[in-house]
């Protein structure tokens, strides 16, 4: 029972028999080969635009690698208190940008919405030099609660930003399983609404290791070649990369990869509604459950062997709180989720 | 009516005749001379200790330096949402410590208390190397608010830091308000009560341009001169700083100018208290009021040529709101605010 | 026929069927899984004895994540001046470091010796804070001009550099080929000569993308884990990186491979050599070559499909000097070079 | 006789007093003065320009400052190798460029020349975002050897950067004395000749600490109040730093005090050369000797209290070495420099 984390279980056959297919012959290295550039294109074909594409290993290179670019070292980052990129991290947000700060500017809500960011935005000191402007947002599509940004949530958003010149980016650890959840349109999701760049992350949802950063504003993409070579990201074998995103994203792959995940999430969050000794903190959207549940439960379940971790109790929503013989766990499920294991989960959760 | 800042005004005339005296004569560069040892010296004594101290030019320098000691650049930084050092000084901080973090664990209190601190440190994430680790907390004495920390409030931060491995720093850019209004010892107030790094600001009270970063943990100190040169703020013609700090701390010089400073506050805070239109957000503890008052008082004051500032409506205590017509203003009275400019203003504030 | 870099074919076989098996099942994320442990176990048995090992994904990434960990960055590092860290990794060690120098003390040599290093310490000024203090020599083993550094010159350049306090970094981008190429030990060409920590590469020789940092010196690893992670480069799903070591290193398959490689340039440059219209810049000692031609025979090769760059001028030795007439170019072979390959560039090369 | 350094004595009598004057009144703080729009009038009358003009405490601020705003972090910066920059301001640059690289171009010359910079231009790698771009050089007027740059030096120097589109930045640390030297016009000296940022230091000319950073081309200051906030080096009470240039300035008191210091070089190099004992290694151009003596003399000096220091052996021309029992010493005249000191030491170094 692997309910840890999506990135607990490997690649999917697809994927890896890509990567062995990429492996032959000789190609130029650093990106500059026939896949990477197939690779790009698959990218711009989905998102149904011209992107400046990148590709690197890991989510934090990613969307620190994508901020970089967004701030300059004495302007700052706003972003979920929850966010993985303010949490989970390190400081590799202020290490990739020069030192610029990351504010988080929600307490007990879900999502950042509009109405937040304004009222921080109003009453964030404008005295430059002496004060630090922010200059970029960033939100995770799936979010780190386990819910996903709506297009009128994005559109509210910019529509503030762009008062305040702030670009968004978006951290989409999870963008497959948002888009499988949400049945919109990748283009809608991210540029259409206003998004200005993407990290598309495909490690979590079915690769080993890949993920992109999408520059749907070509401007911002500038330096980039030069911040992913001197951050050691730019891979010498570039087809690694490449291929595990074209097996990806050929015939919806990734889309079916991420379906699977939600549907046993939903499938098990359903189940865990009916426990009457656990109760949802959010409800479940996408391939995340946070569970409310008795310490007990949470000791029967790791005794049978369940994998999870428990969570940060400011993941509370403003109207929840944990007695002392309660816990607040994360669930996630993954493209690899098999369906016993859900059954046994919720049997062994099931009240004795 | 000169109310904007303790900065506006010049040096004091004694302070002015010693940089005058040191200028005479050769000695050798960087520091490496009799006036700066004879201010090191006069800062031991006045903290009845031996400590390690560096001068620099500019408060943003000393605490920016002071902080880069206490912390590595995975490491995180907490202040009170109103520190001067996380509002007031761009992204410094980030700058000289390599991207450590600044974090604010406080909203409407005025000042970190020690449940402030052991709540947030009791929530934050333990999970090296993903989670940033506090390392440090800084404090400023007088605040920015204008309270001061008594020794018992350091102490009981001591404690909550010691648990966390939290090292303590000291802005002090209006330490001799603090030590004026207190009437306890520098020792008491810092590393008696668990100081560990203190900037003992002068400008703002008398001297053109001198702070001292002092360490009363030796250890700290380690690389302070490497990363003072490799800043620019290590100045070649080193008696400018030590001349105004000799001058500055003989026969008590700062505290007669800082008694200076707060009884016009006192003096000034007491008549707006009475002022039925007016009142104050804050206790005033030393040299700085925060006064709630009507904005067409705030209008008749500025037409009769009072220099101050509106303040961020943040400042605010909980129980305390502003309605459409109110201002939250700030006053800063120096050691050479005139009487009659507290009387004019006064006067000019009274009800029409 | 492909000589333009090691880095321009796939993965062998082993390799890549060895990540297909750990493909499998279930982990713990972020390196804490046993494929991880493995490969960590199979690096020390394989350099007989203790060392602390790191898994990135890049060379570069290797490199400065190593020299970060040596020097303050107030402080300098040491290179030849053909040195892949300061010629081809853009400013990444200054990046890493937090603003370390890189200083290359060589011109014309192929190797730096003990006495190029001593003479240039002799020389640097030792006034800090003002000069900045040589902290680390890295030294690239095979170096960037093909060259091996025997244990005799690790331990005259490890003597120099306690003298002067100088941790010693070798770049392993070919450390297999220099391994093959002397048949001495790993342990005697790194730790029993002196060398504190090394990048050993994978990906030149065999694998996809697979870098270990090995420090012989535990303390040295003290920041490590926090430095990687935060500058992006640990991956979520460390087994891809474990289970390329872990078939690379098993059965002596790095070895063999390189063997390949050495063997094919031997033959390669043995042809050359024979060659009235071309001549060897330096010795081929491993499986690079530094060949200086005539630009038509360069011009005829390029014709024929051979890959392979031109080399910058200041590679070449002191004796040595190209005229209008000639280029200096580089040829590497790799795992994976075929010996019809190497047929067919000796008899199209050959004088008209 | 002191002539270890230029900031070995304080500020001229004028100086001092203007600073007195400055300091009466309220003003506001940050450089929002009129003692600071005052100043950079006179600057730009000065300079015949309208250039964007920033005040600091010191030299290595101000040289890293305008470096910071000519190269980005992944570019490189070069040098002489006798420069100040990189020689005596530890790693000021990496910091504040964000880890941008420094490279000394020359070796035995006492200039850098046209030729030096084309020879190293042709020679740099291009191939980006592999290599580190050069975007800046940087020399010293007058130089670290005593030599002046003339402006067919300089305008040679600006052909050769424009086609390699690099900027051009001059430490002018003793701009005053190459002015006073060549009675050339500081335009000439400065734009006209194709500068494009000037550090123009008032500290080793008869200032307690003021430095000026001269942008002539306006975009290339964009950010520097950004980058001179977050550094630490925006002082509050900013008529410490216009004082003490308005007074350096006006009436040409800033040209006297070098023409003092000046001619008192002259008179003591003069003598030095008819000295049998020692020769010069360069011809003294301005206020800087560089002498090579029989190790008795300098002995013989130091007991007679002469204050001065040994250079490193790295700056001796390429027809000059030292036997052993010689050494290269440089000599520092100032403004304040008595000519009862030069005639003393002119006498002590006689022969015996």
């Amino acid at each position: 029972m692997f309910f840890g984390s999506d990135n607990q279980t490997g690649a999917s056959d697809k994927v890896l028999a890509n990567i062995a297919t990429a492996n032959n012959g000789h190609t130029h290295g650093y990106g500059d080969d026939d896949w990477t550039k197939r690779a790009h294109r698959l990218i711009n074909e989905t998102f149904e635009c011209d992107a400046r594409v990148f590709f690197v290993a890991s989510g934090t290179a990613a969307n620190s690698l994508a901020l970089s670019c967004l701030v300059r070292p004495w302007e700052t980052i706003l972003s979920h208190h929850e966010a993985h990129v303010i949490i989970d991290e390190s400081t590799a947000p202020e290490f990739f940008t020069g030192g610029a700060r990351q504010i988080s500017i929600t307490n007990t809500a879900g999502k950042i919405d509009a109405k937040h960011l304004q009222r921080f935005l109003n009453q964030a000191g404008t005295d430059v030099p002496h004060n630090a402007k922010p200059a970029a947002v960033t939100l995770a599509q799936v979010n780190e609660l386990g819910l996903v940004y709506q297009p009128d949530d994005l559109s509210r958003l910019k529509e503030v930003s762009q008062q305040h010149k702030l670009s968004i980016h978006m951290d989409g650890a999870r963008f497959a399983n948002a888009v499988s959840a949400t049945q919109i349109s990748p283009a809608k999701l991210t540029w259409q609404s206003g998004i200005d760049v993407l990290s598309l992350g495909a490690t979590k949802c079915g690769c080993l290791a890949a993920e992109a950063v999408v520059f749907f504003d070509h401007a911002l993409a500038e330096d980039f070649e030069h911040r992913r070579k001197r951050s050691g990201h730019l891979l010498s074998k570039g087809r690694l990369l490449a291929s595990q995103f074209i097996a990806w994203l050929e015939d919806d792959h990734w889309l079916k990869l991420a379906a699977h995940a939600n549907s046993q999430a939903t499938r098990l969050a359903g189940a865990l509604e009916k426990n009457p000794e656990i109760r949802l903190a959010w409800p479940c959207e996408a391939n995340e459950i946070f569970a409310i549940m008795p310490k007990h439960t949470e000791q029967r379940l790791k005794k049978s062997g369940a994998e999870f971790y428990r969570w940060y109790s400011h993941g509370l929503p403003a109207h929840e709180s944990l007695n002392d013989t309660e816990v607040l766990v994360r669930l996630v499920t993954s493209f690899n989720t098999q369906a016993e294991e859900v059954n046994e989960f919720i049997e062994v959760a099931a009240p004795r």
